[in-house]
């Protein structure tokens, strides 16, 4: 998650300290490795990579410290797979006595294309503090350079700016620490009796890893935080790969102790310098955390967090049932949007009303479980559901129609599924009409929005157009060289970016992870 | 000093130990002083300052705290007069949470033209890295940021290259940490009765401040190492204000430990990480650790110091008569240049005469103090001496000629005249004529140079000339808003920069202090 643009200064929150001093007990011990890059390369054109850039090897990473570079000069490294962490190298000077001192830009990169870029190019609205460039002046060699930042990479490019006429710069040692709270040691990589699938599930996985820091971040190159509607795919992910339950405890407090006084809990929440709630409200991801927190319960039954967390995630609905008419009609609100997906092009009311009668079903299971009365809900529920089957769906198409409009699009078909609004034969039936009517997908960007079609085709039986969507999507990532799945991908524009430059775009972000998720559960 | 080539990687290096012991023993404390910058400006069009570029004050520095600034935007801090030194600043976010790193650009400039500069333009020979501008990216504000370098400069600004659309960044309490090695506390501003000498004066004074650190720096923007030709001049000027003759052993120290194997003394050296001698050697330099010695036996009597040094010296002058041959005269040699200016439009010969003869009675005079026979430099001497009155002045023209093209030049004249190779009254005369059919000064963009000639006419007795050449050369660089004096300066020529931008020139360079000795010389 990233992309989406408020700024609330009005909103107050509050600050639960006994929620928040949980969530701070939580905190993971970050489990750190040291790997060397593997070889040095060099980019080149490859139509069949992601923007047409690929790389070649060039050397081992051996023949490194025998090369020697002066002004404009410059060597990527690549470290053979994607990896969250810190870099550091030696210096070493060459030649007459450093009469200057050296200047070195260090880019880290995701994928080739990040590379190509020049960063002065970039002027769209994010802000361009994300791109990973660094530039150093190192006064006096040798040295050895520890970069304080963490960086998301597969390759780093060292250029040198400038030595002086009278000397040059070689580089010894390279060193990476990587950086996650995933604990890979027992989790095995795929073996599905299919290379595409196993590729799938290995850079799932791997994207997972990635992403699980101190909390489960959206992005480690890029926002790098905790987005609840991303922490609601992630930690099903997790519970069948690294199962981390209490990284998603942790996540689900910071949530849950900084609420704004009408309740409902921020779309994405900081942790340094200290704990901060952005101050940006979706209706559909404030609305996931009960979905979170029933996922979290039915794995580890942890009744303490569900005694101090359920009036969070009960207050959640009662603030969107506001957004519900008396008909149990989901009326779309642009100050609390529902977001659905990144694409504005289609009409949200109906995938909305499924997001609500979806969540409201786990939050009365919740309810039971602690023995409250669920009544107003049970009504609402059925309100809901009458309302949908009777007035949102179009028996001539066979298809839920949204909004005003009318609107037919594969959100709302997918969403109404999930929620289970309809009988198990109607939703099969209703997937069949999509696949027929509204496939092949178009103008969708998101693994987001292609996981919940693709579990939806899981829902209904439908397991091989199920795999084959995953393999259009996912695997045609693969095929463009991914090591880990991105946060954009349109199969149809495989160069589009969401932000016009990969030097901004992140390569490795939690919502693209779910096919961990859905070849464990669907397909095991 | 910095405008000289040279790679001789072959050349081998004693390291005496303990000469080198005794330089280290002698490394001074450090001044500091924090200090704030005084107001905010803004860059204008000013055609009576260098570049056309002056500034004008916008606002106080108490108003810096308010201002918040986002993507692009901009600040210049002015601290009022120039300095070495250290800058931290705190920094503070304003807005919605931040959910972007800071990138930040910080540039340090001794004059405003600098600022209109972009660095990414400068294409020239010399070193990029010495630009002094810094990108930083900040991950978490509030920040409290110390640059860890040392910078030399009046003017800072902080260039916002990114916050976020959603929050922007203000500063506060920045500070200046400035250092010296010279001690101000009992040295008097100028006061001469002569607005234009009082303002030259101080800012000499000011200038040769800057460049004492734990070495006589040659500039503290770039090259920020000790050279032995200016040395020579630094040593002058600071007997007369600062007078810390122990940097100037240390300094001699540096030079005399560190020589090849043939004896010579390289024209600068490199004291961190340790020390190191330049592979770059200059013939008038290398005689110049003899009047080096001279000026500081002079002033000091220390006979420890001459007793070790003085085998150094005589070394100097060993090797350098070699390059004479037996009618006393004098040969340039392409391998060991004798450098006298910048120019390499003049002959340099006749010159290079002159250094020899003035430096060989320096080192007569310091064996005799040691009563080590003198014969055979006493023979060269006069050989010398009758070459030059009688092979290298025509007396038709009144003036000394230079090399095989009987080249007529400044630098002859004045050289013969600090030489003392020809009688007071001659000398008038020599000078007289110089003025006469050499004057007004062209094509000499070296304040080195104007020394020796402003040098040469006190010498003589031409004090208005010599008073009014002070004030065309560094009362103009003070109309041109100069607070501390230039490596570079050409008063026919103002905004000539040896490397074609001011971005990489030095505005405080230590050659250009000697006012501060010339006045107190001559005027006092």
């Amino acid at each position: 998650m990233a992309f989406t643009f408020q700024i609330n200064d009005d909103v107050q929150f509050n600050h639960d300290e006994k929620l928040l001093a949980k969530a701070e007990q939580l905190t993971p011990r970050l489990i750190k490795n040291r790997i060397q890059p593997v070889s040095i390369v060099k980019l080149i054109d490859d139509a069949s990579k992601l923007d047409g850039v690929g790389v070649e090897t060039i050397s081992s990473i051996d023949q490194l410290s025998s090369i020697k570079l002066g002004r404009d000069e410059s060597v990527i490294l690549d470290c053979g797979d994607h990896h969250v962490g810190f870099f550091n190298v030696q210096l070493e000077h060459n030649g007459s006595p450093q009469d200057s001192p050296l200047t070195l830009k260090i880019k880290f990169a995701e994928v080739p294309s990040e590379l190509k870029q020049d960063s002065a190019d970039y002027d769209g609205w994010l802000s361009k503090s994300w791109i990973q460039e660094e530039l150093v002046h190192i006064d006096e060699l040798p040295y050895k350079l520890y970069l304080p930042r963490r960086y998301a990479f597969r390759y780093i490019e060292l250029k040198v700016v400038d030595t002086s006429p009278k000397w040059k710069v070689s580089f010894t040692d390279p060193e990476v620490v990587t950086v996650t709270s995933a604990d890979g040691s027992k989790v095995n990589q795929g073996d599905f009796k299919d290379t595409e699938l196993n590729q799938i599930y290995d850079a799932s996985l791997k994207t997972l890893k990635d992403c699980m820091q101190s909390v489960f971040e959206d992005g480690p190159k890029r926002d790098r935080r905790l987005w609840l509607g991303d922490l609601r795919l992630q930690a099903k992910a997790n519970y069948v790969t690294f199962n981390n339950a209490d990284l998603v405890k942790r996540c689900l407090y910071l949530f849950g102790g900084m609420t704004t006084t009408d309740g409902r809990v921020a779309a994405n929440v900081f942790t340094s310098p200290h704990n901060i709630p952005d101050d940006t409200f979706l209706f559909d991801y404030s609305l996931f955390f009960i979905s979170t927190l029933f996922d979290y319960y039915q794995q580890t039954q942890d009744q303490e967090a569900l005694d101090d967390l359920l009036p969070v995630a009960k207050a959640q609905m009662d603030v969107s049932i506001q957004s519900v008419d008396d008909q149990g009609a989901y009326h779309f609100d642009e100050s609390y949007p529902v977001f659905i997906d990144w694409s504005n092009e289609f009409d949200k009311e109906t995938a909305g009303q499924a997001v609500i009668i979806y969540t409201l079903k786990q939050l009365i299971k919740l309810l039971e479980i602690t023995r409250v009365d669920t009544n107003v809900y049970q009504e609402k529920l059925a309100q809901m559901t009458t309302y949908a089957t009777e007035q949102l769906f179009d028996s001539q198409l066979g298809l839920f129609i949204s909004g005003p409009n009318k609107d037919v699009n594969i959100a709302s078909q997918v969403w109404m599924v999930i929620a289970g609004v309809i009988d198990k034969r109607s939703a099969k039936n209703l997937m069949n009409n999509t696949i027929q009517k509204l496939f092949p997908v178009r103008g969708i960007a998101t693994p987001y929005m292609y996981h919940h079609i693709v579990e939806a085709l899981f829902i209904v039986d439908l397991k091989d157009d199920a795999i084959n969507l995953m393999k259009e999507y996912w695997g045609k990532m693969i095929k463009l060289g991914a090591d880990t799945f991105w946060e954009a991908f349109e199969p149809e524009n495989v160069n589009y970016s969401p932000y016009g430059s990969s030097i901004i775009s992140s390569y490795c972000h939690a919502w693209s992870c779910t096919p961990a998720y859905l070849i464990n559960k669907y397909l095991k």
